[in-house]
């Protein structure tokens, strides 16, 4: 499971937490900050939870770094953290600071919980589908846009993609990671999701067995598409064995939920989610990605699936999560 | 204060949180998570809080160990850690590992309380006697055990301490820092305490100011009395404005509570933390170690306070937090 569930003392309820903490991989201190933000929340909100009590923040601030660099760059780590919590609907309160050789960004999201406020992720049934509420390629669009100062490395990849479209991708990858997944949790309640989890470092598929191998019933995720950042997958496959994204192990941060809803309500939910992104300023939604069908709790990518390219908002778009103009360069 | 408080959707209930998370500062690995679990529940227990509803466990495996001995060092100081959150009673569900290019330990401590569980602390009133429920000096200890292998800093403490006398104190700083303090916790409620933290990193006058300039009435902390580990008062006067220990800043890790205490019920409290500790096989107890007085909400140490030196517990004692014979050598 994403979180851990404690039960409580106290009348039925629970204790629901979880806790995640990385390593900076934007450039941009205060995007890094909304995404580490939105990559802790993301476990709550694969169970179905839209609100939190309490974030704690930990940081370790790099001892390489020189004082000047340092005072820019945290406080502005903590404002997209802080900004994002905040867009949660929660706040931090507490945390922990060190020094360390690298700087460490994460946190600790913590609610508490009727029963009928979380779902547990273990209901899918046979004819449910698939659904995935962000683009993959993340770590394709991150690491192709730090090839773009390496020749050596963007000779691999030149023949496939154009610096402008890595840029967008990059930028596409950047506020994609940093939005938070709550519509999405606040959806799987009104059209019965019952199972669901967050693409993170295990890549799509990983995740997808994950899920598949905690259900109740017999049961098999089949995917048949893969909704991508546009140009990423000819980008992964120009890398050979690199990324593997097309196979599904491609790691994700802050990756979208992936969800198994009743067959009549996929669509439903997608059409939802992208009125209720573009309605608060966002983009993108969801998409149908696959089937359960019986099984052995198992997933799998169907050979040669469909690859559905995901445009870039384009670099002029207004994002909720548009970065202070003056931040300095983390990398 | 030591936790976040925040109160909760259901009933009068509030959540408390803590993190804490440090580098090891002893050889055995498997103290080392004893001492982290001791010190992140610590902060709970500043606040008269005995239960803990769930612990996260934060690492960082270091990047630096070869395979071996991380497979070695890494399963001892989760195994301390966990017999702390057992002994604690309560267990770790959940966590996050990286890899870093150093060891981090630590975790997160979350209770849901009922309001009369945990006690706030700004009740302090003139007349209260301050008490201490462990001995000063770990830090110095640490450090005087490391100087046993460095001839030019072990010359210029020799003259005050013997290698024997500073093997034994930093036995018993490792022991004291792997003592939690939650018997001190549960006695505050029966001796009805009026404010406590617990001392870490700023010294003992580092956090009685803190707790004093939290207070709602007019008072001012007064330190005559400073119980020290044995020998360590020396081995810091003769390092000059390297520790501070006298002056009450030498930073200590997993310390014990400081708490304010009625007059009437101090020497009783102290007595039954005796008792109450000598019961379960361990040492020490609680000291007197200064009065709350009107004044402006600061903490000091008079001139010449009296320094009480605590013997170690010796080698061959039983301790409930003796490590396994196999501990390799964190160092």
């Amino acid at each position: 499971m994403d979180c851990c569930v404690i039960p409580l003392r106290h009348g039925g309820l629970s204790l629901v937490q979880t806790t995640d903490f990385f390593y900076p991989l934007v450039e941009d201190p205060y995007m890094m900050g909304r995404i580490a933000c939105a990559n802790v929340l993301s476990d709550l909100y694969a169970m179905g939870i839209t609100e939190c009590d309490n974030m704690l923040m930990l940081l370790s601030v790099s001892q390489k770094m020189n004082e000047k660099d340092r005072e820019r760059v945290m406080p502005l780590m903590i404002e997209g953290f802080r900004d994002a919590a905040e867009e949660g609907g929660t706040s931090v309160t507490g945390g922990q600071t060190v020094v360390n050789p690298w700087i460490i960004v994460g946190g600790v999201a913590s609610v508490v919980c009727q029963p009928n406020e979380f779902i547990m992720p273990d209901g899918a049934v046979p004819g449910d589908v698939l659904v995935l509420t962000k683009p993959l390629g993340t770590q394709v669009a991150v690491n192709a846009h730090q090839w773009l100062d390496q020749p050596e490395r963007w000779n691999k990849i030149k023949l496939v993609v154009s610096k402008e479209e890595v840029k967008e991708a990059y930028q596409e990858a950047m506020f994609s990671m940093a939005t938070l997944n709550r519509t999405a949790a606040g959806l799987m309640h009104k059209f019965q999701a019952h199972a669901a989890t967050d693409v993170t470092g295990f890549g799509l598929l990983g995740h997808a067995n994950n899920l598949a191998a905690q259900q109740k019933n017999d049961v098999a995720f089949v995917i048949h598409n893969l909704p991508i950042i546009a140009k990423m997958a000819a980008v992964s496959k120009a890398c050979g064995k690199l990324f593997n994204l097309i196979q599904g192990t491609s790691a994700e941060t802050s990756g979208g939920l992936l969800m198994c809803l009743p067959r009549e309500q996929a669509a439903k939910f997608c059409s939802e989610m992208k009125s209720q992104r573009a309605a608060t300023g966002g983009q993108g939604g969801a998409w149908i990605i696959g089937i359960v069908e019986k099984g052995d709790r198992r997933a799998r990518i169907i050979d040669k699936p469909r690859i559905i390219e995901v445009p870039p908002r384009g670099r002029e778009a207004t994002s909720p999560a548009t970065s202070p103009a003056t931040s300095p360069n983390l990398a």
